[in-house]
């Protein structure tokens, strides 16, 4: 995979500024270029870099006026960052490439499977299960009976989906995913000890989601646990039975959604984020890293922290308070101090 | 599998209300029942939809009066909410019944097999390691060298067994856990360098015990350790190297327990909850989610919270203090104005 | 594998005191010895238990003097703890030999695979991938293309390296672990929408690099996440795309480290930790459990609590007047109180 300069104009609608016939073979971040790479500058703080990069070629924005003699090709287009994405997303799409199916794989019988799918390995795909066109199965992918998956989602190596889930279109579930386990539901029974709610219904991811290794999903208790579509889920991300998440809404590593739980569209969720059971949370709404949620968010757009969490202003005045405790504290008993020897010269 | 309501009643000991006759296919809930499904009532929240349903058949309380007019047929049972979960365990029996091996499978010659397994393709089963009756091992499965698994326990796809490891009867464990990985132990070394302390203990998971999806047990340095009968984990949950969890214990998703702490019989954990190392928490114990424990808790039925945590009651009254916090120190700063200006008046 | 007392001391340089012709053949706790074990005491703490342990042989401190009879044999070492360290390496190497490849496995013809090495059944080797020397890849481990793994490495069950990561020599990747799944990148679109920024850098784990249970690293957008030489991480911790963990910090399970962040050397950070991305961590910094670090410490050996962190001193003393806080405000009203009185008094 080589390209000029002028291949990649072409590709991304911009213009070249110096040799339209250097060639380059990969990509690289701007401060670690070399002869033969590609990169991009979009934030100013790296605008040092390109007046010494060993990259070949450099996509910088339509504006851009160099400070100092750049010695690189330039590719000049809108917005560099975007076009570098896509140039990120074809190379990736080039190398990810894969079709057939290896040796052995358990496919039952009953299974339907798409056109021009990729099957590695080890890959399960149990009874009347249905895998749409183009879908890739990495190596050690479990489906269990009646699951679909839609067409062209990647299923990476090792995630497991339980029967009955339905994942949609251009989805990417990476490696060792599980959706579909049992929720975790007990009923206490007289003798102190917990009686297994039987967990049986199912997981339903919508199109154009994306989910990071190791997060797990929970099947509902009856009914679906549902991730919209477009919805990104970091790695170690905990989804629990019936949860909801809206469209388009974004959750960083290792954060946990009991039980139920509703989520808005659009809402951004830091890592490490704890929800209870039960809730709803509005649309847009922002949550810092590291809170907890106990309570519904009913205000569109709402951003909080803390936990539990409330208004991220406040909890940040609140914050500086609690770095102050020590001294508010000796302010209280300097105060005392003062009263009593006021009190006692009123007295006197 | 099509159940008549009078065959549901006898099943659940109940009384029919209506036309014995109704058949059902399946569960659903109240707020979705649609012809041919069952469900029932059970929190006074629901009742509104009692009137409306689709479902064909709802179990109720025998205690429970209607306010309006029931379209549906009724089963009266003494507890609706417990003969549901009777109901949804015998729905996941049947469709979680299999047996048989598929292929390839890979099963040591020295290991014993009871009787009415299951075990799905790309199993493997290590030297001399013993599988009870009626055990399931989904596909996947990892299984190393001695390790004793017990009868009626299912092991979902992809849990990994390390080597020695036991695993009581009728426990379940879902996709993706690890039992036995080496606990995290590092002598530091004269050249700031660690050392590794090898990990030769092994992993005891008695009978009745659930484990969610992902979770992480270590194997003990020497000994074991050990999760104790109808313990109750979620998914993502760490239990380091020696730590022991009492029996009936329940945790929630992506808590972590350090090093060689022993835990209570009958504790209720929160999510995210971090325990450290070489401590012992007492029987009843309630831990609030996201709680740090860096001490012991000696009395039983104790309730804490907080990171350090403390008896929850003061916990929240402290947080109402934290998030009144910036009027606290204006507070001060009014009343450290107002005693000079007293003083100054005083000398004035 | 049974040895005697003087075959131990022989192996650790020590002296034996008792009979030197004891047969040993495990090793047990010191409170949990029985006849035929060999066991340690190095932490006085557990000084009672030499005098009643029923183990056949103690490593002790050449400097111990007991205090009362002891009817067990001792071998005389300089450090008990580290001498009873390399025992049981010692012994985990013995139960740990293996080699040779099961079946069935799938290895691309393109791979190259070292001598001695230890193949599981259901083993994956991808395109172009280069296994050294000695190297163990327990069952169901995935290798990508074009990924290098160094001499004396063990993969245990279920690990998967995507394509293009480079794993050093000697290091121990639990199972379960996924290294070089995409990257977390999504660039906001004019519609809401997000589109994905395709992460096509790698993973390079250095040499002597032990990572615990189902912990996630991601591969870079561009150039490499780096984890050095020496570095320890335990379960269930997630390593976001472009980070650098410096030599020989060790993180404790559960933590997460969002992208971009560079970690300094020997820092030792907690369980449950969250650093914010685009940071840099100075070397042997220590971080509390479940603190969060949201900008850069830039001294070295800092320690810090809290979320977000500050020196660990102040937070204990800011907690301190957390705990207090519910009586700080009662206080200031009785200060409020008191003062509107003096301030009547004065005017009466």
């Amino acid at each position: 995979m080589e390209f000029t300069a002028q291949q990649i104009a072409d590709l991304l609608q911009g213009q070249v500024e110096g040799d339209p016939q250097v060639k380059v073979n990969r990509l690289s971040k701007i401060e670690e270029g070399e002869p033969g790479s590609l990169t991009f500058l979009a934030n100013p703080k790296y605008e040092e870099f390109i007046y010494t990069t060993g990259a070949s070629l450099v996509i910088v924005g339509d504006q851009f006026i160099p400070e100092k003699s750049i010695s690189t090709s330039l590719v000049r287009v809108k917005d560099p960052y975007k076009s570098f994405a896509v140039l990120l997303e074809t190379y990736n799409k080039i190398s990810m490439a894969r079709e057939g199916r290896e040796e052995p794989v358990h496919v039952a019988a009953s299974a339907k499977i798409g056109e021009n799918t990729y099957m590695g390995a080890f890959v399960y795909i149990g009874e009347n299960s249905v895998i749409g066109n183009r879908v890739k199965l990495y190596p050690g992918v479990y489906i269990g009976d009646q699951v679909e998956i839609g067409d062209d989602t990647v299923l990476f190596p090792g995630v497991k989906v339980y029967s009955q889930c339905k994942i949609g279109k251009d989805c990417r579930i990476h490696a060792g995913v599980v959706i579909g386990g049992d929720g975790f539901g007990f009923a206490p029974q007289d003798d102190s000890n917990y009686m297994k709610v039987a967990q049986i219904g199912n997981v339903i991811v919508e199109d154009h989601v994306e989910i990071g290794s190791n997060t797990t999903i929970d099947r509902a208790t009856l009914g679906s646990t549902i991730i919209r579509k477009g919805v990104k889920l970091d790695n170690l991300i905990q989804v629990a039975h019936n949860v909801e998440i809206g469209e388009h809404t974004v959750i960083a590593a290792q954060t946990g959604i009991a039980g139920s739980t509703k989520i808005g569209r659009f809402c951004m969720i830091g890592g490490q984020v704890g929800i209870v059971g039960h809730l709803v949370i509005a649309d847009k709404v922002k949550i810092a890293a590291q809170s907890g949620i106990g309570t519904s968010i009913t205000r569109e757009g709402e951003i909080v922290q803390g936990s539990p969490a409330f208004f991220i202003g406040d909890y940040k005045k609140s914050y500086v308070g609690f770095r102050k405790l020590p001294e508010l504290s000796a302010k209280i008993e300097e105060l005392e101090k003062q009263l009593r020897e006021l009190k006692e010269n009123n007295h006197g």
